[in-house]
């Protein structure tokens, strides 16, 4: 790649056949004065033209030598929001949307399709969105620095100003042909210049940005500062009851709007991690949100609210307090309480995105607000985008999982999706992986994780294989055996980074700070909550009605299940309960010789990997070989680490040997 | 203290008594030209006013209330160099000197005794310095920060600027009046703009700088980037024996000189932590130091080159390598070798300024080489000038301990001032714990190390509570019952903090790359070197001639003492032992009750020391009693988390409980 370039990602458009065809496009009572449909045409257009050399209307009578063929395009009422109806014959294909947003899915479809290998007569699908927003969230900063980002700089802020350029638009024709119809832009830790992006200092840019989003479908929303009334106005309080801080935050919210009527609204992050709240003025998270809430209500806008509050400075010493229970501590007396315009997002476990985490009790405990999963493929604890780690398995899980919340549409893909209470505003969010590197998301890899959330999050049926499938063969049109090769890769690299990490559910035995990397005791004797308890004995946190009572936050059948160590699923054992290390498991292993066996399975399933991305080197690109193969050589290195460190910590503490006789230290 | 204002430290000469005298000051044979004597002859005017209310000559002769006494000054070729003799008498105080150092020395002699309460009529010494060299090494980069630093930033350098100002001088006269006679104001880490320290980008200021320091009896030295004719010049090699290289260092050097006539000469830090070095090139230690040092010869310089050469990316499974060897290994070879204008400077123990350590083998193992003892009085591993540690007892038993090398002048003060060998370019240096902070040093008790250091250099024959009684009474001028508590703060507060932090010399169990504050594993599976081996029965290194053969680099009658457990010294017995937790020490206690009592015991000290302080608080001027309070109050969090994670850390290790069954997590 040059300086300055970047790469397609899954809109590359490899030439699957040539069709001789040329195409012109008819539309039936579809607004023409609409940027969506505009942008939908031109990606129809150059997606076609690409994928099977045809050509199109306007340059194409002259050049026809199969026949002319029609894209015809109209709107359908009967179809759900956002939805779309598509249907190849021998004259073309017909495309019946909803609204505007479906014909724009509806045009990603008919490419994605047959860039999976169909003709365009083949052609057929019936989809419409299984939530109804889907959402990604950047960490960037506005000095060009992304929170755990792993895949370069912003490329949204450079020193403190907005960037917007051909870079801005393509990122937004990725996101929309994934079905991603929502954007927040800055970082959720506001500080510094991004609270004054409620400012005229920024309002042009901001509002240029969310046009852009705009025409492909696309909400643009902002982090908010929840202490703006003191840093960015001269109020001494943020305190949500008090009238002139009430007033304020009108003035404000109509200024913004005046100046952005796109906005979707506002993401918040208040009472978290030194992040100011309503609990500075004893006041609650609903009291907060509700107030933001009523304000922007006449404009229509949102405020998603986050539930990662909890005391991160916690005694290491307190076993009673657990850091696992908070979210549902806090939120849940409030159920019911939050305006219709405030949705609570809520990470899909309990802790911070570990790579093995019990659902979030919240979701689902809550049955009168709503709400929406929040998860990151930012790989913070899985990897750094240098570790293979797909992460859309997990993802199915968490959806798949049954809350038990009464309804028959109990999943917390009901859940989210609305389908449960029967509301609107709810759906999915992931913290996104991108960067301004040449491919996007540092790990070439890694974009499958980025592909396959929006693909998740538009239809939540999919199974983690066909998505796959879908990015690899957009993305690098490989024959049959490569595409299984590749395929197979994704799909068990989730299960290998969880072997060579940390056992069982346990978490968190990482670096500190950086989150790469071992460090067994870490996070054992510090202030944030995270801690495994092991001593010569065992190892575990009891969390049952025993311990700290988080597993009885769960509806009965859960609570069950996970307060007995024999019922609770064995990959989330030590989550649940502190277990000797000579307690034989379902396998017939004893605790430690499963954490040794684990650990030598997951270095050895890592160098299965890298094996296997060695056997692609003449299928792949070959700067897409080097990129990728410069990270397995990582994850190897990391995988020995983790395995080595993580075996002789509990050799060293249980002085039970390996029953395999096999390097522990 | 006001904005831009610094404190006096120890020369802030308190008014110890009225004399109502008058001075005049006679010379005889004194070099009337001499800035230093001119800078002698202020202090003492400026002191003798201050400490006694004299007038002093040119003002005087009106004022006369008791008659007029007479600082008469000569040099006297009998007294070593850089030593004086002092007498008071009814009618003034002679001084004879060896020359102008010598006159300074003096004055601060007279003032520094009758701070401590003589009369001038009383004041007595004869005194020359222990070592030739007493040097002090900043770690101050050119963009103002301090690596290890814990007093602010630099006052040498800002934005890649040298500082030069009223501040600089009362710095040199600080140095001066403790006996410094070499200051090293760069990193040792020498990086970016500090390569062109001896380029003409920085000529002008450099020389200032020197001049003002000569002006105190100071040679400034630089510290050296070894591979500037890379990285300042054009060539592509720094090879020590490449003509080419040799050809540029003589430039260079020839330029420097030209430019800075009065720099002492370099100090260099090669092949460690990154640093480039002749090792790049298969060439040796001494290839290097030599090369330079005939490159400088000619003007008189010196060459400083540090011992702290290891290997910092070694595998923490490979259990036979040894960084406290890495020392001896590399530079014992060599013995003999080294150039009259090389130094070795040798850090005290041989692994890197844990509070406790053996005396590096190095220090006497060189019995034909030039050496200098490194101590580091910036509290990198000793509580960053939060805690309380008074280091001078430390340094006294490094200077007390015999090393066995075959001389009646055996202890490593005889050897490195010079005594056992008979060698003039000898000495210690302390790496420096300054910074811009009002009071110098962060922590106002942190300026009984600074000043220790220097009084300890000059005369190695003081003992710590001499020193502590001293830099007391010329700071704060307290009654005497409040001395005894202060001195004895001091003097109890590194056997504290060595109780509360690791035991036994094992090192280490610190937070990774701070420094600061308890981390048990932090440095077990890590690159440094830096291990402790526990596993559920036992800790420690075998540095035995069964484990890494370490203690056989000491002379035999050392190498037997260390190799044996039961006549290794208690205190370092898990640095050359692995040792089972249910050894019986000579206390009488297990090993792991030693643990838990001294873990107990540290903590409960650092409070003592915490409420001694308070008993201070109308004795010492209220904002020193606050900056200090703060500091103790931070010390004493500090404490209880090293007690505790410590304890709990061995508890959960080895399953065995306290005795005394005191909380333990």
């Amino acid at each position: 790649m040059e300086t300055g370039k970047w790469t397609g990602l899954w809109l590359d458009h490899h030439r699957v056949y040539e069709s001789g065809e040329a195409w012109k496009i008819e539309t039936d009572g579809v607004d023409s004065a609409s940027k969506v449909v505009d942008n939908a045409l031109l990606e129809f257009k150059r997606g076609i033209a690409a994928l099977t050399g045809a050509k199109v209307a306007g340059e194409a009578e002259d050049a026809v030598t199969q026949g002319l063929k029609t894209l015809k395009i109209s709107l359908c009422p009967a179809i759900s929001s956002e939805g779309y109806h598509i249907a190849g014959d021998a004259d073309g294909i017909t495309l019946e949307a909803s609204d505007d947003r479906g014909i724009l899915y509806g045009v990603f479809a008919i490419l994605r399709q047959v860039s999976c290998g169909k003709r365009t007569a083949e052609v057929a699908e019936d989809s419409a969105p299984s939530n109804p927003l889907r959402m990604m969230d950047h960490w960037d900063n506005m000095d060009g620095s992304i929170e755990r980002g792993y895949s370069g700089n912003s490329f949204f802020f450079e020193n403190e100003q907005i960037v917007i350029n051909d870079r801005t638009r393509d990122y937004a024709r990725f996101m929309a042909s994934i079905g991603i119809n929502g954007v927040v832009i800055n970082n959720v830790n506001v500080k510094g210049a991004a609270s004054y992006l409620i400012t005229d200092r920024y309002f042009d840019k901001v509002r240029e940005l969310s046009e852009i989003f705009d025409g492909y479908g696309i909400r643009l929303y902002l982090s908010l500062n929840f202490a703006s009334p003191i840093e960015i106005g001269d109020l001494k309080t943020c305190d949500p009851l008090d009238a002139q801080v009430i007033s304020w935050w009108q003035d404000k919210i109509k200024e913004v709007y005046d100046n952005v009527p796109l906005l979707g609204g506002f993401l918040v992050k208040a009472d978290s991690e030194g992040r100011p709240g309503p609990f500075t003025y004893g006041r609650t998270q609903a009291d907060g949100a509700n107030m933001l809430a009523d304000v922007i209500k006449p404009y229509g806008g949102l405020i998603i609210w986050r539930c990662f509050v909890y005391n991160c400075t916690q005694d290491w010493r307190d076993t009673k307090t657990d850091r696992a229970r908070a979210g549902y501590d806090y939120f849940k007396g409030f159920d019911g309480e939050y305006h219709d315009n405030v949705i609570l997002q809520i990470k899909n476990g309990p802790m911070d995105f570990q790579i093995r985490e019990p659902v979030s009790p919240l979701l689902g405990g809550l049955q009168h607000t709503n709400q929406m999963l929040e998860v990151q493929i930012a790989q913070e604890y899985t990897g750094h985008q240098i570790d293979l780690c797909y992460l859309i398995p997990l993802f199915k899980e968490v959806l798949d999982f049954h809350t038990h919340c009464g309804s028959d549409k109990d999943t917390v893909a009901d859940v989210v999706s609305g389908r449960t209470m029967g509301n609107r505003n709810a759906g999915m969010a992931a913290v996104i992986n991108t960067g301004n590197d040449a491919n996007w998301t540092g790990n070439d890899l890694a974009a499958a994780n980025l592909y396959g959330f929006g693909r998740l999050s538009f239809d939540t049926e999919l199974t983690a294989e066909q998505i796959a499938k879908e990015w690899i063969a957009q993305t690098y049109n490989l024959p049959g055996k490569e595409t299984e090769i590749l395929c197979n890769m994704l799909l068990r690299s989730r299960e290998i980074y969880e072997k060579y990490t940390s056992p069982l559910g346990i978490g968190w035995m990482v670096t500190p700070a950086t989150h790469y990397g071992p460090s067994v005791d870490g996070y054992e004797y510090s202030r944030w909550g995270t801690y495994h308890r092991a001593d010569h004995l065992g190892i575990g946190v009891d969390r049952t009605d025993k311990g700290t009572g988080y597993a009885q936050q769960y509806y009965e059948e859960n609570a069950k299940m996970y307060n007995g160590p024999d019922t609770c699923p064995e990959e989330l054992l030590l989550f649940f309960h502190h277990i000797p290390y000579t307690r034989m498991l379902k396998t017939g292993k004893t605790l430690i010789q499963h954490i040794y066996d684990s650990h030598f399975e997951g270095e050895e399933g890592a160098r299965g990997l890298a094996a296997d991305w060695d056997s692609l080197k003449s299928a792949v690109p070959s700067e897409v070989y080097d990129r990728v193969k410069e990270r397995f050589d990582l994850q190897l290195d990391n995988a020995r680490e983790w395995r080595d460190q993580v075996n002789s910590y509990f050799f060293r503490k249980s002085g039970i040997p390996d029953e395999k006789g096999r390097p522990i230290y």
